[in-house]
């Protein structure tokens, strides 16, 4: 399992790395995508599965009948935020087949049919909504929403998804496909602190609710040379203010705000801006605060627009609800992963989004986290021991043989 | 002269213009840029005049001896900013061909060689620095410095310009030349709403002494949603804070400080930014209060860089000292203007760059501006009556008339 597990990792790593930043380029339907595609299907070839492409763009590899009742889901995604890091995502993917081959040599018998998975465009860095594959699949984005995404050169999404050879009018809800599924299991790389200086394995117990916001901050374009201080209308002044105030908002609510994503017309060094565009990401522990939060930043940014003479917008890109995962599931997990380790097992909430909170609300959803001795992901520096990774899949092999080998 | 005048503008309009914002993108190389100097250069061949392309780029229309004594040169440039308007450069270009129109049926007799000069890459939209056209040719800007910039895809100026069919070893100083110019006189659009309310034309008194200062954010990319407050170091927030301060240090000085553009590293919606990249523009009545109003900004950038954790870098792009321009010339444009207006004419600093300024320290210089209603410019909504700019081409013909048709 070792092996296998150190083979794939080095076949992935050098896909849609970049060689200036050292991080990770595979967004949706671009060349880097395909590639990792392209790996995903020969694993499941390799090993005898069968490989199936939903309508969504989601793969599936499965042991068994695709179409049983049932059926034990474990993956994750292969995409990545722009010069993001090689764990987040690809682990859960490449955890599943080595867990697979771990079970094989102990000469598990299935008595239900096991399905590894790789969700589609589960960061959302080209089309500003992130887990559109599995959104679409559950229902919570329709077709029509999808359609409606551009990229940040306009491309809309059909488009890029037909150039890559899908069809983007086959996309939408999928629910006969969930109803098979009898329990999903992500694994993924910790993007937090909280097993630091503990366990390798840690199970998950909810996600933050969270979202997205943009903010146009409407100016007038003017000579920086010329045009005095009273009769500007400068919208980055405004955008600068509302950057400061939602750090401030956040640190006095315990929850967290971040504009790490900006774009501004004309973008030129002697000309005023005449529009500023940022991205909030925002969360909190529950809805009521990360509202509330939000509300917040919504006024401050209106009443800085007032004095600037900048006209504001905001637009909600998405919102996911908070998700508590399937109780008797994680319980489940827990004892399996202890019974092994001989540890209570950590039971951790996280802040970040996945495909596995997605599915939650249509079927039974647990996670499973591996150490990141910095916490720091979204970034080259993201990071896990190998000796984590190896006991993170020896954990997932555990549970697939708990949920799909007995009776 | 108004026939010639329209006819001109109305070729002009649509070169380089952008459909959705309807603001121009005729940038250094470019396609645009190329329809513009094609133009020119037809402009020059329609009038019988000598088409010279100098070795840093620049067009130049003789009539008469290119190599004699004490031209008197007239011109302006043809790029724009990014989303720029119509009037800034071409207004001086298309002015001077109307000009020379107008002497002509005047049937001046010239005594003194006349050129008329569209001068490269003026707005420094691709490479950051103003003017490069002439500050090559004044020797202000060396071969090397010009070599080692490259645009926002990573473009080095030579090879831009190669590709353009231009020669980049050819580029430096021309001293031989600038001293075969007697005057240089620039009509430009004003830029500010000193003449709002008054004449259609004035002269230039002096130019603010200005620079393009380049700031660094250097801080650590991460997860958005799960990296602890205390555990960032966002750069987002030490941008957003040396905006509001530069905008404060400014106000209190009497002086202009505008961050107009900005890039971010990764620039992805849930990624706090590992680099945050802000074009600082300063100008002000003199170069003391200049330097201390950056001195207080840089300060301020460094103070809130220690308490976020993030390293500021400063690099000064450029910086142009205060331009007076030259006494008896600008005092005998202002004559002849106002003897033909019956009005004393006006007399006004500006705190835009322009060739102008360049050229100031080797040759006598002056600028005419003509009446900018609403004071905008660098965008899409700059705008000049034609009754005024006929009034400019009015006075630039008589001015012409008075320094290369006497004795």
């Amino acid at each position: 399992m070792t092996d296998t597990f150190q083979r794939m990792w080095a076949e992935l790593l050098p896909v849609g790395r970049s060689a200036s930043s050292g991080g990770y380029r595979r967004f949706a339907w671009n060349s880097a995508d395909a590639e990792c595609r392209a790996w995903f299907e020969q694993q499941a070839r390799d090993r005898g599965l069968h490989h199936e492409l939903d309508h969504n763009g989601n793969q599936w590899a499965w042991l068994g009948d695709p179409h049983g009742e049932g059926a034990v889901v474990t993956g994750s995604h292969l995409d990545s935020v722009p010069d993001g890091g090689a764990f987040d995502g690809p682990l859960g993917v490449v955890s599943a087949f080595a867990a697979l081959d771990e079970l094989r040599s102990r000469g598990a018998r299935f008595t239900k049919p096991l399905a590894i998975v790789n969700f589609g465009d589960e960061e959302g860095a080209r089309f500003g909504v992130a887990c559109i594959g599995s959104r679409l699949t559950a229902g919570v984005l329709s077709k029509e929403q999808a359609h409606g995404l551009r990229d940040a050169d306009g491309i809309r999404l059909p488009d890029a998804m037909e150039k890559a050879g899908y069809d983007p009018d086959a996309i939408g809800a999928d629910r006969e496909r969930l109803a098979r599924i009898g329990a999903f299991v992500e694994l993924h790389v910790e993007q937090g602190r909280y097993l630091a200086e503990g366990q390798s394995v840690g199970v998950a117990s909810a996600i933050w609710p969270h979202g997205r916001w943009r903010f146009d901050f409407h100016g007038e374009a003017n000579h920086a040379g010329t045009t005095r201080i009273e009769d500007r209308r400068d919208p980055m002044l405004t955008y600068a203010n509302t950057v400061l105030a939602a750090r401030k908002k956040a640190k006095l609510a315990g929850a967290l705000a971040t504009f790490g994503k900006v774009a501004v017309e004309p973008n030129g060094t002697n000309a005023i801006a005449s529009l500023v565009r940022g991205w909030l990401d925002s969360r909190a522990a529950d809805e009521a605060t990360l509202d509330e939060v939000v509300e917040e930043i919504r006024r401050a940014a209106y009443e800085r627009g007032e004095r600037d003479g900048v006209r504001v917008e905001l637009t909600r890109e998405s919102y996911t609800p908070v998700v508590d995962f399937d109780g008797p599931l994680r319980d489940r997990l827990a004892r399996v992963i202890g019974r092994a380790d001989g540890h209570p097992v950590p039971v951790l909430p996280t802040g970040a989004g996945h495909d596995a909170g997605i599915l939650a609300s249509a079927i039974p959803t647990a996670m499973l986290f591996v150490r990141n001795p910095s916490g720091v992901s979204h970034s080259p520096a993201e990071h896990a021991e190998e000796d984590d990774c190896l006991a993170g899949v020896a954990a997932l092999a555990d549970v697939l043989e708990d949920l799909a080998c007995q009776g």
